[in-house]
């Protein structure tokens, strides 16, 4: 067996962040290995797979048998399995938990100062009836699980909140009297100005830096696009800044955190919720930053030092969905017309199948001349024009 | 069996520069299959891999088989045996031909009006000898099979000519009265001021660009940093810029084009030779321009629009060679103060033994706040810093 010539990464997790770490990892010389359940997942093109479940003791025992040291690509991954690898694994296992769970990450926020929406914790429909007195229209949302909108649900006054809850928390027995409760919180509804996010991220010698304030923009709570710098002020910027790295500070451990925050009529920020990994409002760092946020993941848990966060021009970037109209084979095309778009990188992450609203893939804008209108414009453009057999999902559109 | 998600490319050849194309084509959901007679060959990480020589044409049918069009990144690759496939073939195997063989490539060029430097053909010591006559000291150079200096050698008046053709060509019978001559060329020593590269695209379209022209500084005929712009005057530059646009117009097909050329003392420039594939003087174009050369190869062969060729900022990059002291395992070390230099981007292209001079990788800084002369010294710095357990190769040091 010939010594590989850089160390070996093992992820939880072999999706499309999987597949951009792997991008990141190749010409550093970086090897990866990813679990998955998914045979041909989207890492597998750049990176080893070990094909298993995201909690399978086995598979997360043998996939940190291969690698020098761990690091994970979706909340699924389990934090009780990952203490128990014996490489070392980034950001801490704890952190999952904290991230994992919104009321504890929420509470976590407030009790260090940082400015969070008003919350109250739901565990029948008791508490969700008081929650509503108490705040309006509220966003209700299961405790953990939550991924893309799914286990949210706005709740108004009146509405019927014992089936508010089955909905967020199907599997949840809340209705017993020695049960464990429903598991959720009721958010107050925000009429936020727009969301904004940053990108954090610490290493090995506890250096913190944050990637550029990035104005994210969502619809039917799944991002669609994003554009760095945002379309807001500087003194809000500067603003969300702050308050990202108050966020960053409440996390152990080394790695990347995707920070999302609201920006208020008012001019306030507040924090949503954070992911201890690399995160879709980042993926403009590709083309748009010096260093990526995959580089410096990989950076901040092999324990090299970070590369600077620096913007290098205005960016943008545009999702490609899954069209609405149901699971489909899917097969690029129209990528020609985006390609054509000044400035435009196209990412596709080689999923074998659309399902509505899935990410299949981004278009980024990063241009020197342009302003960040324009990339906007035009990286939803590119998007809009890259389709799955006719099907015509794209962008934002 | 799924249906991929975008096109197969086929590459004959998996070295570095089959690695930087997958490293490429994974982001446009581009697969790639190469082909390289060393198992676990550098590609294979970005790639899947048939093991089997560049020759051999059952693997080449083999790779053939597996993709919808096929490139190459190896001279070596047999033009023959790629005008039999049945796929469409970038750039066009005949010109491999021409740039596998310098004299036919210097003949070319010159009957376009490209610039050269003197040259005579050489069959035999009486031809050596009368070149020398004619032109003063010579490089002498087998017109097919050098590389990196391979195959290259400088006579002056007086030598042992018979010795000079013996060692660029060793198997050549040439003294053979009805041999098939030495198969030389003899170039006219240049004295020159610096050496100049510019990469060249052309499209389905037959529309052809130009990487912005570049700097080469070699040392024993190896490559060892580049730096765009190159330290020249602007007039220069321009000159350099339309002589590699005659060049590229002496050659057939699609795909991209690596174009070294001289700069005299007098400010001539001249075209010194090329290669129909991407090119070690183009490597700082995967941070420094708009779209990589690998990038623009991928599009070109697959008929996809070219990107723009524009410099981001001024970009330097130095190679990491291997020491001199023989073959030895190759293990990465001092990359995390490579890592440290400001705007520095490590390449390693995972290969697997360091041999004398082998290059191993590449660092490249692209900083939009810094000139070009801060990155060269930069680059060259930190690829000095990185080395091969403890063997003190790097840079160009």
């Amino acid at each position: 067996m010939t010594t590989l010539p850089g160390p070996t990464v093992g992820v939880v997790g072999g999706g499309q962040l999987g597949r951009m770490l792997g991008e990141a990892a190749s010409p550093l010389g970086v090897d990866l290995v990813v679990l998955d359940p998914t045979p041909d997942c989207p890492a597998n093109r750049v990176a080893t797979q070990v094909v298993g479940e995201f909690d399978d003791p086995d598979a997360v025992a043998e996939l940190a048998a291969r690698v020098d040291v761990l690091t994970y690509e979706i909340e699924l991954a389990d934090p009780d399995l990952l203490l128990d690898a014996e490489v070392p694994v980034h950001p801490a296992p704890d952190t999952l938990r904290t991230t994992g769970d919104k009321l504890v990450e929420k509470r976590d926020a407030a009790d260090a100062g940082v400015p969070v929406p008003e919350f109250r914790q739901v565990d029948d429909a008791d508490d969700l009836a008081a929650a509503v007195d108490d705040l309006g229209e509220v966003m209700l949302k299961a405790r953990t699980g939550g991924y893309d909108g799914r286990g949210n649900r706005p709740v108004c006054p009146g509405d019927d909140y014992a089936a508010a809850l089955d909905e967020i928390r199907p599997d949840a027995d809340w209705r017993r009297e020695d049960g464990p409760g429903a598991d959720a919180l009721a958010e107050a509804m925000l009429n936020f100005e727009r969301e904004l996010a940053a990108v954090g991220v610490r290493g090995a010698d506890g250096r913190r830096a944050l990637f550029p304030v990035t104005e994210t923009i969502h619809r039917e709570q799944i991002l669609r696009a994003t554009t760095s710098p945002p379309r807001t002020d500087e003194e809000t910027v500067d603003r969300a800044r702050a308050t990202a790295l108050d966020v960053l500070d409440t996390f152990d451990g080394r790695g990347v955190f995707g920070i999302e925050l609201f920006e208020t009529p008012d001019g306030r920020v507040l924090f949503n919720e954070a992911a201890p990994r690399p995160h879709n409002s980042g993926h403009w760092t590709i083309e748009g930053a010096q260093v990526s946020q995959f580089e410096q993941h990989l950076r901040a848990v092999l324990g090299w030092p970070l590369g600077t966060t620096r913007r290098r021009c205005p960016t943008a970037s545009a999702n490609l969905l899954g069209g609405v109209d149901g699971p489909r084979e899917a097969r690029l095309s129209g990528v020609e017309t985006a390609l054509s778009a000044p400035g435009a990188h196209v990412h596709w992450y080689g999923k074998r199948e659309a399902r509505p609203l899935r990410k299949m893939g981004h278009v980024t804008v990063a241009d020197a001349d342009d302003g960040r209108v324009a990339a906007l414009e035009r990286a939803r453009a590119a998007a809009a024009a890259a389709t799955f057999r006719g099907d015509g999902a794209g962008g934002d559109g």
